[in-house]
């Protein structure tokens, strides 16, 4: 495989195609204009620099296009950057697609939605089964595309699916050990949780707030949308509204964005599954990057932990996503 | 008028009717059968001691029922308690009504809904007229009978259409002075904030939580029947999201139940005018009991203060909900 | 299977035995002696009164003794009372045992000590291994007699094993859904984070705090050990700290009692096993109470919340301690 | 009228007169000398840079004087910044004052005092319009000019004087909806409640905390007026113990630097109307920034939210400070 | 010395004089009336039962009255309980004065006030000096008989004097320890810092708080009382308004009463005299009363901690108050 | 003494051997590199530029070596910045040492060691005695070289004995006060109390956290060796839990690092102690580098407060470290 933006280190040039994911212009403190442009692969990104940019620069490097580029790694304040000497917009001729530049989920989507698939099949309540099939029909593109949230764990195109899979597997488990918990509950829980997130952010690549997912957010919108899912299919049981707590409740307290508190079982087994798997994405994400015996950097969404690899570990052949 | 309750000191006898509000069965260290009954009119409640109480006793006197007692009161832990000697239910021969043992709104419903009536006919955005009158509509039954909450305040018949007529009141001068505000979202956020009430409890006397009231919450039900009522009436553009904005932010901070805060102006304000009105009921009526020199009981609600009333307080003849 | 104390109700005559969990005297309003006695057998405890005690009935009736006794249930503030009214201390042919009035872990220790030894068996790193095994054969009989906690959750006779073996078939299950967690470490995680309660409480029955237990907590004292054990076994690698730091951390924050926050991915995730484990066992006690429909108690360890059992919930033939 | 700096865009030439805010010397990475000037007109401030400044500029250049300026409206980070071309101090000749570039109140200082007046007019009880017309004549001159704060809300010119007259206008209005309440105290709490401000702040103009306004605050200094108003005037009844309390618990919570709680009708109130008109000033001033359909920059004091202008909202024509 | 009613157990007789401290009147559940009386002699207080009291009864026993009483010693929920037999109010003949009934503090109040008159002697600062001279002066009758507190520590007649005198001792030590400290400040600190209590409550025996005490606090009353002082002897120097900060900020944070967090150095310094002072008496009380190897009852004001006594401690002959 | 770092104003030229505290290297915006050096002698630090460094520069220049720089002192955001003009490694001709670069405690190691010491010697209970002389004895030669922190308050060589000779100082007066406190376990608390650093953290000069300090912390540390101390000298009483509890209970609450908050009187005040010496020296060393009137610079571990020093205060000739 390439080398990814990733792998480079101080002092290497680089010469390749970047995705632009944000572009900004500046100037410097003697008045002369130039650019800062973040350039991203599938392996991460970089923050470039093109000095001198004139008006026609910042009228083309706009992001979501790919750029060629030809430059030398440096430093800045112990990170690494980009100072750009050629830089050109790619065309059909360089047979580049957005795609190869995003992070995405380590799973095809096919074989998720197979393992969501297979959970709703699985369900022996009939109303809970039809609403979540209901929702999961009427947003599966976005299902399959969406990351799990805009940073922190599973930001990268189909992580929410990603995210759902690996809860559901996780709950699957739980279920088994501990027989009083209601199956079908706890897996529509976890089909639905954050299926909101596909109207509250703008799309699967760079995504932003939408004014409905600022101003309800993904869990008003969701517990309104399990509503209207039940009148269409005519669904009248005490379902529905369990179905609704339970994705009003999985954040658990209130200062968490849940107003109300689980009050059902499996509410409350819920939250454990979505922060078990949400934290392991996050410490393995930091912890793939140091050597046993190191510290990650700290990671803001762990309580700004900075986590210790101990010298034991044998080395991870895991890899990216996970 | 007829002498309430509340007018009653230890010592006197009591020979009136009274509506039963809680009816508990104990017994005595001794090991006699006793009934303690929470006794109501239209002035507030006394809590009632049934010694040597029969299973037929038991049987009969249960809550919603009016019955005729003769009794002492006497008081037990600083609190008057009435020691039953002679009790019976009422019979048609009585002459009495459930309505005359409760207490209500100091204004007629004709009066309030005149006043709610006319605040959304000066609206002049018809998105937001149209939703708030449908949903007033559907509502207005409960709308005018309902508390506005179990305890603390405005918890009495027509509570909820009394609060709304004050905070309308305040509403409407507080627009005039800050002329930035859009009347038309304050009014309909004030007449809309708290109607999911009217789902949340169960009913207008002696309420308790509704199974849906409890794991959903009144902020979640009208945020979803704001969205409702909009499809029902092909209405698409902003206001909708904004009206479910001003209720779901209403309690202003998450950890008081708004998993928003409020972001947009009217949000913020509507917050403020709740609050004014819901502490002016309960200051007054904390403070109504007390002469001036005095402290009132600790109000929970208040932060468990108890208020002081000044000595050069003209007395007050304003009188019991206000 | 005979009836046990908390399958009486209100007006039925109990005459049975049962131990004594602990006596008081008091003496009534009107001046006359009284004993109050807390009586369990296996299914629970209840309030029972000796109305009229004597200085021998007080001198009699001690914790740990088992009575044979008659009486009336009756119902005091809404919780059922056992009024006595024949008591005798038991004898030899009474042929009862304090055996058969606790209640008791529902796997027998020896499964449990199986399950505990095949986790052991199948750690990998041999330091960890070693000091594991120590720790567990030092201290196994506590081990598998004590409760895990004196109130809310295991608090039962041999209730720190069963909790260590129920989070041990979920540490598995996790270990396996996310390869990057050292299953040595998880294991011997379990094992160990509980392990200090056997010098904190008293003992397996009616357990009190000692006094290091109280001024050093079981924390604190378990890390200690884990150094004393290395040193004993002349084992000197990062093994060590890091498994005093995964007993340290495992109640995740300082204002709950590990003075540092996980820091290690495998001590951030024990602290989750341990709280779906305790939190399922509270749950499921409060929930097997009451009927679908219904609400149970507040939980004062669950954020006093009280749970509710939604109508399409099966019934549950699940049983006591799960 | 003319043109202010706020009006400027990127990109635009500026040349008029500005006060100079604040001034500070610095020095580029590569060892130059530069001047950093604050420049403010009536309708608000740009940061300048005087690149290679001289010791001559450096001692010219200083706070409060007004100067001539020429240069070019360039960017920084996001913000605007004015990069200076040419700049003098302005003489006699130029024809500017000092007046004419402060943000002052929208309301002439005749019509404040006049409303204040009036309100003092009304007041029934002597002993509270003693005092508070005493202690307003006392401070009228730094009452007309001092601002309400350093920052956040009427941090303007006359800015006190402008928050107390819509504060009392909306007392007005509460006082009428809620009879009970007290409207000379009411009047006198709003008059009083920020006039220890004028010895907190050291003046009207770009004003810093005096050591006696850092050591004790402006509430405790007020209190302390009070007692010496009511001193010198002979005053006794308990008015003085209740206006001092009025402004002492102000600011509602010992957090919020009120050692007592409001515990008076009044004084509960009185937070409220001190907090909705500081809270409109705010919102208004972030929201006449920006365009229907946007949000607002985030506002420090209100939490750090961002508010959003709905899109059906009419452009507003309402202008300035209010 | 005669034995104090802290030395009686249950089921001795006791015969002897005693205080009224408080007194209520009751009902029994059979609706007979009696007294609960609150008795106390020097060594401290118990509560009393007078079963079947008349009106009579009623008139007589109020409180700061001392009454010769004959009862039983029992026991009630933990707590040693007088059962009355016999009562009757004293008379001249019976040679009883209040002051041998109550606490007060081990060391005469001559000796008190000579250990402040030499702290103010020894001060330097001729402004620090006379203001807290005459402060002293202004209320030493009741600086020398008030308690420093209704309840927690101190609590007792001339506690307040008794806890500045301990301060002051302290104060000497650490000022010889830490040379930058202002001497004269420091001292003057302690002396003022809770002479507002005079007027916070209502008088050395048995305290309420005042309407003033209520609603501004002793904090605020000295502080302005402070002011005074100086203007009344001319003095104009920054130590006045130093002396008010120590006083305003000796609770060292908002949410403990005090607005302004220390900010001068002997300030904060004062802060920890303070604390060290009142937590050794209330660790001394509650510890005086238990022997090696036991623990404290629960202090509500140290956090609620019972404080463990260890075994090799000698013990104690040390008494009372100290 | 020569002229200290601390005491060269801008505009000066420097001409002097300073110790490198730590380098890194930066890119300029013109992509030219430079080091950025903090040099440091007895009396504090500066920030160096080196511009236009070479990759030579880069290798020589480390931490913990002593250069010969000449440069100019500039200014850059407020604070003194040092233009490097010429810098070289120093070597023995220099005749310079890294001691002499460093700050240390004032008072010579001799002495610290004797006043420890001397207090372990007044000792009379010999199981706490011999495990303090202990501990002292094993740690001895770190204990005298360690600062007592990494920064904010005796973070300087020999700062931990500095700290520990004050807190002794401080003790022996208030056990002298307060007469019920055991000096024997208040001493060997002092002396024991932050001995744990000598683990936690790396070394004397410029220390980072070592890895079991990161993970265990150095209370949970030296609770151990207490442990380890009594079991290696045969010591078996309650002595040795208290001991540990002292340690492990000192920082008072959870939040602060104490899974347990003191429980032992003795413990109370060990908390306080160490508080009164650490906020002494923060306070002192920023009150002496302003003159009377004016504040200090924010002290982020003071609450971030600004200290104010009077203007009647004598100017210090205090010094240093104190």
């Amino acid at each position: 495989m390439k080398r990814g933006i990733q792998q480079y280190d101080v002092g290497d040039v680089f010469d390749d195609y970047l995705l632009i994911k944000s572009a900004s212009k500046g100037m410097t403190s003697t008045g002369k204009p130039f650019m800062t442009l973040i350039l991203q692969d599938h392996t991460g990104d970089i923050e470039a620099k093109l000095w001198d940019s004139s008006p026609e620069d910042e009228r083309l490097y706009l992001p979501e296009h790919i750029v060629k580029v030809t430059g030398d790694i440096t430093s800045y304040r112990g990170k690494s950057q980009l100072k750009v000497k050629q830089i050109r917009l790619t065309n059909d001729q360089d047979g580049v697609n957005v795609h190869d530049f995003v992070e995405t989920a380590p799973i095809p989507q096919e074989e998720m939605i197979e393992v969501i698939t297979q959970a709703m099949f699985e369900m022996e309540n009939p109303n809970i089964q039809r609403i979540t099939r209901h929702l999961v029909k009427k947003h599966q593109r976005a299902f399959l595309d969406y990351p799990a949230a805009t940073k922190n764990h599973h930001d990268f195109v189909s992580g929410l699916a990603y995210h759902v899979v690996s809860m559901l597997r996780l709950a699957k488990s739980i279920a088994q050990l501990y027989p009083t918990l209601d199956k079908d509950l706890l897996y529509a829980g976890v089909i639905l949780h954050d299926l909101g997130k596909t109207r509250e952010l703008s799309g699967p690549v760079a995504p932003s707030y939408t004014i409905e997912g600022n101003l309800l957010g993904h869990i008003t919108m969701m517990v309104e949308e399990i509503k209207e899912a039940a009148q269409e299919l005519g669904i009248e049981g005490e379902e529905v509204v369990i179905l609704q707590h339970m994705v009003l409740s999985h954040h658990s307290k209130a200062e968490w964005g849940s107003p109300k508190p689980p009050l059902v079982r499996e509410a409350e087994i819920l939250h454990y599954i979505d922060n078990i798997d949400a934290k392991m994405n996050m410490m393995d994400r930091a912890l793939s990057k140091v050597a046993p015996g190191e510290y990650t950097e700290r990671v803001f969404a762990l309580d700004n932990r900075s986590f210790y690899k101990p010298l034991f570990e044998k080395s991870e052949s895991v890899q990216s996503n996970s």
